[in-house]
């Protein structure tokens, strides 16, 4: 239970509506700004607009996935007016209030440091990423699926990297019939893949691998996907990277030789938000549980 | 091989692009009316107009997927002409010509009917289903996927049938990690059922299964998800129904309930024209490899 603690929302998608529904659920005191145009707001939810004094009674501050930009600017699906976090609002809160977010940026980083308030990266977690990795492979299944003319079913796949998004995208390919090619720089990594029933090989190596392969889903976030191996690649081949923007394919060339070469953007928000929701919420309350707040602020 | 069968195709999708392909390539002599606007036609197919001429020497003739309509109208992507198959056209074809469809309408069937001409449906074949039943798989996950706020990953799916697309479709979400809970009306499917792993039970008990489900496709055609049925079924829960039109779901009830259904169109030729084209094809060869023709006509 979150009996006590008080957190304050600061904007967020349909993903944030399922976090503030799991808070208000545990019994903690939940206030939110950037909502006003969320049409059936839970009950328990004090919704309020952007103020010092809603800040400074905060032992928790939630912003949306991707924090705030380089302005302190915070994307608020559920409201028309701008929402902005500044200085001034960091110097409010108290000492021991934590700031949570999916990905911080360098000016949400220097505004915690600052102040000497507690930041956490919810998508730093290994399990946070793990879990999203799941609508991440979903998407990118739909994504495949939409821009090929064959069946993912018979298909020979190829998946660069075997971290926490690259294994679900090889095992979801597999569960749909796809022979699957598993991409790897650690040798564990290559008996895993084997072990998998998937055909393994080292990326250094991969100049050597592309030349039968109709999809290829990349997760490693450098430059793997280069001109060189672009030539060796069928046209038809369809390549989905899911590596963090800018991601590692030559997408220039790839349109150059007529390869279809599409980044994909922060899928499970958009595949999945109830989903991606409850993981956020998941992760938030097991953190803040970790902590013992002193209630007095 | 095919040498020295003269193979008439009439009209047609992307779909039909691959069987033509595949004829050319086994060294049929293939004509294609309806393909006046196919930009890059593969080398050995001669491109034709109707002509009662280029019927009189067919030793088979196909058409598209969905034969033509109550009018003989055939569908031709590939035309800005219409192109229709009238009485006057089934009369000059030889007495040994077979005619292919994927299915026929009774048009077609009277018209083969009253000319003694072999019709042959190959979607009837249970092979051709079976391979279809992929990318209608695959594109029935996509339409989940798409329409719900939640992973295909941890839900409860239901499956109602366990024929050729039933079968397809629960390993299919299995595969991707769903709880499958498969509706059947035969002990030997129930037996089956269980020993894949899903949780079985006889349809006609539906009733007491669709309470705590998330998803469900049904393959059976005939009003089996009723408004009764539709009363016990979470407001959340998505319907996609595979059956042929007008599929076994009360979808005037299921809006008035604000439940979403949804009726798949053929999603063999929109999900993966090029899978499902050389899944026809290979019926196809096959079936005119099993009849010797008279190459004299």
């Amino acid at each position: 239970m979150l009996t006590g603690v008080r957190i304050v929302f600061l904007g967020g998608d349909a993903r944030q509506i399922e976090v503030i529904r799991k808070c208000v659920e545990l019994d903690a005191t939940v206030s939110a700004a950037g909502f006003d145009k969320w049409v059936t707001p839970c009950e328990g939810v004090s919704l309020e607009l952007m103020s010092a004094e809603l800040l400074s009674h905060a032992d928790v501050l939630v912003l949306p996935t991707v924090g705030c930009d380089d302005e302190g600017n915070i994307k608020a699906l559920f409201s028309s007016e701008n929402l902005q976090l500044l200085d001034e609002h960091a110097a409010v809160l108290p000492a021991h209030c934590m700031v949570y977010t999916g990905m911080a940026k360098e000016y949400l980083r220097q505004l915690c440091s600052k102040y000497k308030l507690k930041l956490v990266e919810l998508l730093d977690r290994d399990d946070v990423a793990i879990y999203n990795s799941i609508p991440t492979a979903e998407g990118a299944l739909v994504m495949a699926i939409q821009n090929t003319d064959f069946t993912i079913h018979g298909s020979t796949s190829m998946v660069l990297g075997m971290g926490r998004t690259g294994f679900t995208m090889a095992r979801s390919l597999q569960g749909l019939g796809s022979k699957v090619k598993m991409g790897v720089r650690r040798q564990e990594h290559f008996a895993r893949a084997k072990e998998m029933g998937w055909e393994a090989f080292m990326t250094d190596d991969l100049l050597h691998h592309v030349a039968d392969v109709d999809l290829i889903f990349n997760t490693i976030p450098s430059m793997v996907i280069t001109a060189q191996v672009l030539t060796r690649i069928s046209r038809n081949c369809v390549i989905i990277d899911l590596a963090s923007a800018p991601g590692g394919c030559d997408f220039r060339y790839a349109e150059k030789r007529g390869i279809k070469a599409i980044l994909a953007p922060g899928l499970p928000g958009i595949v999945a938000p109830k989903s991606a929701g409850i993981i956020m919420a998941n992760a938030l309350v097991q953190s803040i549980s970790d902590v013992s707040f002193n209630q007095g602020g």
